[in-house]
């Protein structure tokens, strides 16, 4: 076993080209065996192997550096640099990161998560090293997915711009999480799939004398020919025309080649771009024949290859389904009602929207921001868009949020998926500032359903409002509760007591509502009579029910799984503090204001005190002393 | 007169050119005329006359529907759709707004402010259109500076993949605010620039026969003429390779050419990029030679053609004089110092710090996420970036800010000018929301100077940090205080008593300090006494301070320049709650819940009760019951 004398860089400066393919092979088996346990992401670092084999000979880490976008294909990154018996541990509480970390080792250069800010770092520690006049190289190595970010492309612009030294590695294997979408992908197919290219250098004269001889013909030859005659003459040419050095496009899984290509743009000045296919899942069948389920995956899946990885079915709906399922009833009862997503088509169960209402349903690849105005522009046209995103990325569109869909208040839904802790992907992924940075926008509304019928009931609520919504809900699955049969319209900014009680109010937002009522329960065996009130809506509040509490001099706790710090607990004091409502005992519980790392959803909550536990012992405190207050 | 007749649209669809060429004269004239009194956006609206004219002879608005990106150079527009009697209100309190507006003529189809949203707002209406089946057309508008924005690129990327019918106009003057940057720019000047350009149809069968009479010699040659052969080839490539069909680059004053393009271009079916060169502040010779000072003008200039407009200087230094100034003695003590802005060189004062420090200076154009990530890859490396943006423009940001800066608490400074009501830009520009969003972020410090002796004093305390810090100071001039001789280190989350009293503690952040001293020493003559308390930091907050208030039960105002929901009020809020101390009374004074219009700043603050008067009044009902708490 070679893998097993391979510790740092340095220990696979001097294999051969046989070797390499041999610790390749090696790689895979133990990635396969590794992630058939801890489950993590697959299929994009079988298809990384040889690519990450090739870098890490050619180039010098930590001397040089190499940036990994969004992050989840740099595990053989990892088995490289020291990290292969953290394996067992990946991903888990306290274990190695799913992502480059700069805690972690000094070969990782930069922590990520979200796509596209590898060439934005890349930048930033190349323009550091020119002031310093130092001579390392910088690597960027970027999915073709993830190309279609704008910031990608705003700092290729720069790059291209200041003629900066560095390597862009474009690891194109026409698959980010899902198929990516877009003018962008098109191009690299075109790239891709012609064979004409891989030819080019020695036929490109031959080409140009037969055409030169059209020369007295008219130009309307030209026309005919020019789209294939321009794509024949210049592959890369979008990259040229930033300022970039265009190679390849080489096969990313034949080592000689990669050696090659990744020497030749060691040694050439400015900007380049080195284009590499990849398969996702190479040398795994199940994964590569379908790579984007196996893009990530559960702990657990069969070795055998002609076996699916289990799936580990809960018994409620997830979330995702009962999304898609609800849009589909939306929009057959409702033609305005189109979809959106910054490709979150799988993960946000879209893709079954998509298959009943392709002309409705819009995938525009990782495009956040232009995402969330599209969906402005529609809304002006008194369509009812829905915008599928995550809570971490919508962050992405904070100022489309504000500036083209709050100022005109547009009625644009926008349906945040993964809100509160979403587990192993850690601090990049986890949903724990949209409450805090939508509430403070006029016109927004913003809700959490406590359940996936209520959350059924949100998005009609929301579609239906005329103003921007935001309806925020779990990673996960529901609590499998009964559906109605009728969609009912939820009076806006109106709560609902679920348990009545006179020691103490609990003002549960969302996920946080069944941890309430769990806790109220232990609570009551504990002598203490606790309210329990699903608060619905962070924002409009539901002022009659805070008034109703202050009557009573009512002491609270306010829980969400959202960060503390400009969340609902503080809405609530505003209310009281704007209104000169003083007195009022109130404890706002949310997360703490750190990042939260990776692991177990519910480890990280238990972590945090954001549990049933947590919840008990702190009314304890609050609800003993009772005081009435005028 | 012609322009007398001009009311709505239809009544230019049958000019002859040579009126519309009148017209173009008369309406240059009308603005030079208006903005000298009302001052406005200039250069922009002066350059893009013959293309506004054009455009609404050929399309039908408002059935099809012009998207005007940033929006500042539709001044034009707004004439030509019976605005023209409001101009005499420009930028006033309640008058005609600067920008496009929906609310304003059913002719503006999105609001708009910020650059590069105009394409993706276009998609939205076109998108729609076709769900519809209708065929209006759909125009955006947008300058060659907006299209370095990533979101620009997301946009076409989706319209190139979808070949959704469309028109881009493309009106590139080669500068934004300032000049562009990077290599889109580079690469649209050589579209313009070159003479063989305009001549491509005719010369392209010749040229294509010389050249292959090169053809049985080496590639060699090829690669030598590789870049001005493909350039020669293909104007317009980059767009092309998005899916475009790219027409031009056409004058953008010669008004036959325009019609005869733009009709072209409507009958192009698919996306169609019209490249169209203008001149900015064409027709005023002091705005098209110096056309960045001439970009937004202050009322009062001179008519007189050789007069630059008359700036009026306030005695206080501005803002960004100080942060320039700063910056150059930053960085001339310590070499890692850097600054960073998208394309707010001029406006942020960097211009001269980019005359004293060149390679310390990256402008990287209108780009504000690459912005953002390209500071934290340089921080990683040991450099202390700064960077320079505006509030509403750091929105752009949000994620990079999370994601990059402060999960890796890297050193990066944000120095935040325009924080707070900025005046006559309006909605899109008020920087309300930075205190909310940018204090839920973990790691995060967040400042707000006094004065601008205590900005500098926070700008050298930042830099030598060595965690995230955001420092947010106010549009305009200082208070023309003493300045110290040497830089000082603020103490992290320690504020600054400046005036004691027993009565009432006013909490006070940043460009609130000077008002709440004014309205403590009218609340003197009420007899009421308070203590006055330049808070310095909205995270950490200075507990210390937070804690003796609470010994004394002491009623609390806090006033800050931004948003009241999520706001620096809250944080006081949730520290007391946090530690279980009960019965504060607080009153958090901010901006409301609402987008604050354009108009004069202090007019503006006047208008949301955010003024000496207003703190007055709030104070006085809440100091005079007296009552001490245990």
């Amino acid at each position: 076993m070679l893998l097993e004398q391979i510790n740092t860089p340095s220990d696979i400066k001097n294999l051969s080209v046989d070797q390499l393919n041999q610790l390749a092979e090696e790689i895979r088996q133990f990635l396969i065996e590794n992630l058939a346990t801890t489950g993590g992401h697959f299929g994009s670092n079988l298809g990384a192997v040889e690519l990450t084999l090739a870098l890490h000979q050619t180039f010098d880490s930590p001397r040089d550096k190499i940036i990994w976008d969004v992050g989840h294909q740099a595990y053989v990154h990892k088995i490289l640099t020291g990290r292969k018996h953290l394996f067992p541990t990946l991903r888990k509480f306290k274990g190695l990161s799913g992502f480059p970390k700069r805690s972690e080792s000094e070969h990782d250069m930069f922590d990520v998560g979200h796509a596209s800010t590898s060439i934005s770092a890349a930048m930033g520690y190349a323009c550091a090293r020119d002031i310093d006049g130092e001579d390392n190289k910088v690597i960027a190595v970027i999915g073709d997915g993830s190309m279609t970010g704008g910031m990608a492309f705003e700092a290729l612009n720069h790059a291209g711009h200041l003629g900066t030294d560095m390597l862009v590695v474009l690891n194109d294997n026409e698959m980010s999480i899902a198929p990516n979408v877009g003018a962008i992908s098109n191009y690299l197919t075109k790239l891709r799939v012609d064979p004409t290219y891989s030819t080019f250098k020695k036929d490109i004269a031959s080409f140009l004398h037969k055409f030169g001889e059209l020369g007295d013909k008219t130009t309307k030859v030209l026309d005919r020919f020019k789209d294939s005659f321009k794509s024949f003459l210049v592959p890369g040419m979008l990259f040229e025309e930033f300022g970039f050095t265009y190679l390849g496009p080489i096969n990313g899984h034949d080592l000689p080649t990669l050696l090659k290509y990744m020497q030749r743009a060691k040694n050439t000045k400015g900007p380049v771009l080195l284009h590499v296919v990849t398969q996702k899942g190479k040398g795994y069948a199940v994964a590569a024949d379908a790579p984007d389920k196996m893009h990530s995956v559960s702990k657990g899946f069969n070795l055998a290859k002609s076996d699916a990885p289990k799936v580990v079915k809960a018994a409620p709906p997830q979330y995702p389904n009962m999304f898609a399922d609800t849009m589909i009833e939306l929009a057959a009862q409702d033609p305005d009602i189109v979809a959106i997503t910054p490709a979150m088509l799988p993960g946000s169960g879209l893709i079954k929207f998509q298959e009943a209402f392709p002309e409705r349903c819009y995938d525009v690849g990782i495009a956040e921001q232009h995402a969330a105005t599209f969906a402005a522009g529609m809304a002006c046209t008194g369509k009812k868009p829905v915008l599928a995103i995550y809570s971490t990325f919508l962050q992405r569109a904070y100022d489309q949020a504000i500036h083209d869909i709050a100022i005109q208040n547009l009625p644009v839904t926008i349906a945040i998926d993964r809100a509160g802790l979403v587990g192993n992907d850690g601090e990049t992924h986890q949903g724990a500032f949209d409450i805090a940075f939508l509430r403070c926008i006029p016109n927004f509304t913003v809700m959490a359903p406590k359940d996936e019928n209520e959350f059924r009931n949100m998005l009609y609520t929301a579609v239906n409002h005329g103003a921007p919504v935001a309806v925020r809900y779990p990673r996960g699955a529901g609590l499998g509760v009964a559906i109605d049969s009728e969609f009912q319209t939820l009076p806006i900014g109106k709560s609902e007591v679920i348990r009545d009680g006179q020691d103490v109010a609990i003002l549960a937002l969302g996920s946080m509502v069944p941890v309430a009522m769990r806790a109220a329960e232990a609570l009551k065996e504990n002598g203490i009579d606790a309210k329990v009130v699903n608060m619905r809506f962070v924002k409009p509040l539901d002022e009659e029910l805070l008034l109703d509490l202050a009557k009573t001099g009512t002491r609270i706790v306010t829980v969400e799984e959202g960060s503390t710090l400009g969340g609902m607990g503080s809405a609530v004091m505003e209310f009281y503090a704007l209104n000169r409502i003083y007195g009022m005992e109130i404890y706002p519980l949310g997360l703490p204001d750190l990042f939260v790392e990776h692991g177990d959803p519910q480890q990280l909550l238990d972590h945090v005190g954001l549990n049933v536990d947590s919840l008990v012992e702190l009314v304890k405190t609050m609800a003993p002393r009772k005081q009435k207050r005028a």
